[in-house]
């Protein structure tokens, strides 16, 4: 374990899906909050925070990529939200029994047989 | 870099959230369709996603830890669905230029101060 | 005017839609709001009112019909986030041009062709 | 009453919510749907369903209003989904017991409060 903390510690974004989903799972558990988390309760908080997202979005019009004149409370403010999103997500991963990390992954190679490269059309029409 | 895919190959689960930002950055790139990746596309992506996944759950009334009794068809669906809120959620991130890895790791430090142990009080009231 | 006031005075509950659309299309233009009123603003403004109700029922497990137990309180901060989705759904059918009277009305139609009455088998998927 | 229908007749966007809302009630329950009319399976319907507006506008960048250069298909599928919105909406406050109506001129006096004419700050929050 020490090494996996010097290896966090020079390079923090490394961290796996499996670590954040235990994280949250023991985070929730010794607050007792284990009987709460049922996937659809877990669903709504997921719809909950989707909002919240979209309230900090709801008046800019477009927005430019990296956030250009955003001040930093609101990229913070930002950051947050969609954390909670996340973490959510994957607590619902966690308690329906899903490998939300392996599922990804398997999406991933889906779309590409979906969407494959070389075929104007399909590129249209699903970015 | 060999080392890190030969643990990979042992232990599937240890994706990094970066590795999965980047493909799925790459996924697009490839395709032409970063100039449709702005912000709010991304967001209005995600929400469709999480549309989805409500559809999955929406007539069922309350479901129990571990999908009891859902087909294997059911659960892969639920998988793709949850991966698709996933991808569209690291790809807004990244397009905002935020490190949701890190974000969601302060965020957990964050609910730590906000919902400390031994408070029955705010136990109670955000599960 | 004063005939269709008295009128709704005694029966409060008919109001028609266009009405409520004017309402609050007024209720923005005297603000000057209108710049802000853009199809995708209002429909994250929407969103965000819909993670709002989702809020209210997140944690409650399932929750039977005409909400029993919930205090009078809970009934009207419910009446007012299910307020913000539809004032906003009138808003944004305004802004796109839309009228979302006569649409209902002909979804209904659509749906009755969709699910016939005598047809157990798509009764039972689309509730 | 005879009044009110010919009234209708002549002018058919003056549709009362109440009207509207028992053609819905009355929709599901001559098909038996009743039981699976619950207000958290309503309430997911109706993320379903503002999933599926999103996902009409998600790769549209900004949309200016009036949808210029939107096709008349693009403009009825849009108003097939906000219609789905509606009624579900309207679906689930039935269930809850609440009338949508009165709750929204109220939602209307009480947004009249905290947003004074007057008052440029609070303009510029909260459009």
């Amino acid at each position: 374990m020490g090494g996996r903390k010097m290896e966090k510690a020079e390079n923090k974004e490394e961290v796996s899906l499996r670590e954040l989903s235990e994280r949250v799972a023991e985070f929730g558990r010794v607050r007792g909050w284990d009987k709460y988390h049922t996937p659809r309760n877990l669903l709504l908080a997921l719809v909950g925070e989707v909002g919240e997202v979209s309230e900090i979005f709801q008046w800019k019009g477009e927005v430019g990529k990296g956030l250009p004149d955003w001040s930093a409370a609101d990229k913070e403010h930002l950051e947050d939200e969609l954390s909670d999103v996340f973490l959510y997500l994957l607590r619902l991963a966690d308690v329906c029994g899903l490998d939300l990390a392996q599922a990804a992954l398997s999406k991933i190679l889906k779309n590409a047989s979906k969407y494959p490269l070389n075929n104007p059309h399909q590129q249209q029409i699903q970015p």
